[in-house]
């Protein structure tokens, strides 16, 4: 959980978020933005190579000048895919969005698949989830209310999986596979990742920003899923994000 | 070994060197720039924790506007201190180089320090090498022949140091320390280094690029070596780079 008061330099402040908002609105040209941000996340990688990695974020940002927006996301990587696990976590997302405008769902849905794209690797991080930035037009209650719902729904959107998985056997071939899709995800986090970049240039704490990072993760040269393996069957929905619900 | 005819954007050009010269010379504003270059590069990731990981890459690069230049370097990252072991690479090293010009050890391991640094973490990837980058200014034979007796340092260099600790008994606890340090690793490679993120934003071959990544890396949450421990030595020196030779 962060609460931090700062200021920044008007660059910085740019990569903080993609839309194209005069973000230093109030501020003379040339001096840093005082702001406060506050957010909360966590990553799960659990040691099973069935029981998928959960990552989410939901955070407030606002200048001195009165510019703020609301961002967030919840997304799952599994190493291996499971269907009915796929729906369960996209159906209780897009319940919760629906909630609170008819669009929001397949909007942030469709946000999660580009944003978690390790753009090198034409694939992306994991199956997706909601991802939204930058949200202002509203009521800032509305959008309060909406990531409470969000926060509210990574317990049924994600213990159930894991209850389900937690003690399932597996082979080293399957848990080697998962610490090669771990090598990805700290790909993804290290190259792109807009939080993590930001929190890096900006001296923020490094412990709280790289904790995203997994406990183990592997590199193999020139790796490629044996064909018909359940390896390569969630490779293709990696280069290819479909709808679940 | 890489062999590269291509063109880029004159922006792009500007990020694979950092000296401050015109390399988009000839070339009108808005048009990619044609450029040739060719290296070859090598890291070595031994699985003993007393092997230090060692790395070297010996580039040229010119364009059809005839800017040229060279850049390169050798550099060495022990998980555990060997001070003979350092003194005697650093020291072949020296002999190199100031074989070409008596200023150049010096100058090129004070360029090793400072790039290979982890900016967020305010220590070194390992305990440096030389480094140098841009070399323009005398004549390009002179160049060539410092990358050759460079290239031909790298084995009388290193390879005592791994014939002499393949063989040595290790511990969980060392292999442990040695997969954190490779954690260290990634994070500078991925986050800092020129030639991978010129690599993977100039599309280049992500197999080629990457492969100097550890086979297997480590994260920790806020993890600091013991007081007194074998550990807190070498990050001191991390932290402090010193003269070898």
């Amino acid at each position: 959980m962060s609460v931090v008061y700062g200021t920044m330099p008007q660059e910085t402040l740019k990569s903080a978020a993609d839309r194209g908002i005069d973000r230093a609105k109030g501020i003379k040209p040339g001096e840093k933005v005082p702001f406060f941000a506050c957010g909360i996340s966590s990553v799960m990688h659990p040691r099973n190579p069935f029981c998928p990695t959960m990552h989410f974020n939901y955070r407030y940002f606002e200048t001195d000048g009165g510019i703020w927006w609301f961002g967030g996301g919840t997304d799952i990587t599994p190493a291996y895919l499971n269907k009915d696990d796929m729906v369960h976590f996209h159906g209780t997302y897009k319940v919760a969005c629906e909630k609170h405008d008819k669009n929001y769902y397949k909007t942030f849905k469709k946000n999660a698949d580009e944003y978690f794209n390790i753009t090198h690797r034409g694939e992306t991080r994991g199956l997706g989830g909601i991802f939204y930035d930058d949200l202002n037009e509203k009521d800032p209650e509305h959008y309060y209310s909406l990531a409470k719902d969000c926060l509210d729904s990574v317990i049924p959107a994600y213990s159930p999986i894991i209850n389900k998985h937690k003690n399932d056997p597996f082979t080293q071939k399957e848990k080697d596979w998962q610490l090669l899709r771990r090598g990805r995800y700290t790909e993804f986090n290290l190259v792109y990742d807009r939080g993590t970049i930001f929190g890096l240039k900006t001296g923020g704490r490094v412990e709280s920003i790289l904790m995203t990072l997994p406990e183990i993760a592997k590199w193999e040269y020139d790796h490629h899923p044996e064909p018909g393996s359940k390896e390569e069957e969630i490779m293709k929905l990696f280069k290819n994000p479909i709808d679940w619900v």
